[in-house]
């Protein structure tokens, strides 16, 4: 069983209010200087090997259903 | 400026309403025999270098504020 990773992400021109606060309640906790960006992580567990054909195919169903592409980037990689 | 990673993924044992959801509707989708966990990845720039004092300082951000250590596991690490 391998594992195939997605990350999305809202894209850098696109307004990030999740991230925002987060980076303002860091802040007022005592953790200034961060600046967070918040997005998602999917950890897909593929059945079988993962060939060029099977990657392809998350790839595709992380443009379809995992990413918003309008407004979020994505990256597929297989986990190490 | 240095960028630190940290990801946020619900605990083995923890059930995964949100990753149960994007594995049925891919499943639909026509994409079957992939199986979903879904978790929250965070991009935060630290302003200066990473010293490990900064990474300790991090560290203890997303256990904090970032991660429910309850029902989550969370993974820090400097981006290369």
């Amino acid at each position: 069983m391998a594992r195939v990773i997605v990350d999305v992400m809202p894209k850098p021109e696109i307004l990030d209010p999740q991230g925002k606060a987060v980076t303002g309640a860091l802040g007022r906790l005592g953790f200034p200087g961060l600046s967070v960006r918040q997005g998602k992580r999917f950890e897909i567990e593929v059945d079988g090997d993962v060939t060029e054909e099977r990657l392809a195919e998350v790839r595709e169903a992380a443009e379809r259903l995992l990413a918003n592409t309008v407004i979020e980037n994505f990256d597929v990689r297989v986990e190490e």
